[in-house]
């Protein structure tokens, strides 16, 4: 899509970009200056110019930006046009989660199933997803499409689930399991959610606010 | 704790290298340079020294850094040895994942009550951690310090449970229902957590290994 390979770090930040210009649009904001975007985003307005030019931007001297223009950019940017297919592995409180309250179909993701060990749940269907038996994984993986899996296993389920997977050639892991799932150098892609660096900046900004009142 | 402010971008690299030095710590490993680091983090060893000398370092030429002081210093900076206490509202799918597999005690918080609406759920314990009902939180506001509150209820809900904690004096809130809970110039401190930005960063890497096999 882009034509000069774009940095770890622009890649970052184009998802809360993507965001803030959704929340824009929804407001029907038609176009808005770098000025304007770096007061609601707090990142600086040169920041933004330079991860917008990035990726040839549509920023115009005296117009600023059109915000659905960018937007729609961002979005085939970051894949979300292509049609994604996920299916999602442990049905337990975060996996339940992410099937009833996580629009994947907003973020141009399309889960088309899920699976877990407890014969209680197989069979069962969750907000529309049908959960089908661990041991039907591996054919359903041979049969279909799946770019992306959705890890929510237990910590000690994670690493043989993931290494079956990758058996299976599944080639891209979003991992809620806080276990590290591959080395530095392996070519399967993963990315981890991780709830405590969200609750650790929170907990800077609480220490910061508590010492300036002293 | 730290004597010159440090910015915005730096603190949210911090929790990040908490974590890796967590690990690096656990597998023993006493020292490490900036150059090593980088190669775990892939961040640029300038970047990782640039981000340590914002609060002294401890960075020595031919020796790098101390792992275990260093991390001692960051959680220092993060607030980790404060003893904050939370609280947490609605045991939902995700309240429940946070109380059951989350660490908070890891991070440096205590976990203290748990809150909800269903009279099912109120007089129960999960984990350790007591649910009292909705009607009792304003009081055990007032009666207990409670540094943040972790908001685990559902998208309506959100707003209405933030003015009502907000009222009783809540400054920080955890914030994991999606809903923008406070404009640009509350004084209150509210973290995200967006599970969608680290999707459409998963997305981004996956459209990249595709157009890279063509």
């Amino acid at each position: 899509m882009a034509e000069k390979e774009i940095s770890q770090a622009v890649i970052s930040r184009l998802p809360r970009y993507f965001r803030y210009l959704g929340d824009l649009k929804e407001k029907g904001v038609e176009r808005i200056s770098s000025q304007e975007l770096s007061d609601i985003m707090k990142v600086t307005a040169s920041q933004i110019r330079q991860d917008f030019n990035n990726f040839g931007g549509f920023g115009q001297q005296g117009y600023g930006y059109n915000v659905p223009m960018l937007r729609e950019q961002i979005a085939g940017i970051l894949g979300m046009d292509r049609g994604y297919s996920a299916v999602l592995i442990g049905v337990g409180h975060i996996g339940r989660a992410l099937i009833d309250n996580f629009c994947f179909q907003e973020w141009g993701f399309n889960l088309v199933q899920a699976f877990d060990v407890d014969p209680n749940l197989v069979g069962k269907e969750f907000s529309g997803v049908h959960v089908s038996s661990m041991e039907s994984l591996s054919v359903f993986l041979k049969e279909h499409k799946v770019d992306i899996v959705v890890l929510a296993v237990p910590r000690e389920a994670a690493l043989p689930t993931a290494e079956m997977l990758i058996d299976n050639g599944v080639n891209a892991i979003w991992n809620f399991t806080n276990v590290e799932l591959v080395g530095p150098d392996s070519k399967v892609i993963v990315e981890n959610v991780h709830f405590s660096d969200s609750l650790l900046a929170l907990s800077y900004f609480v220490s910061d606010a508590y010492d300036s009142q002293k």
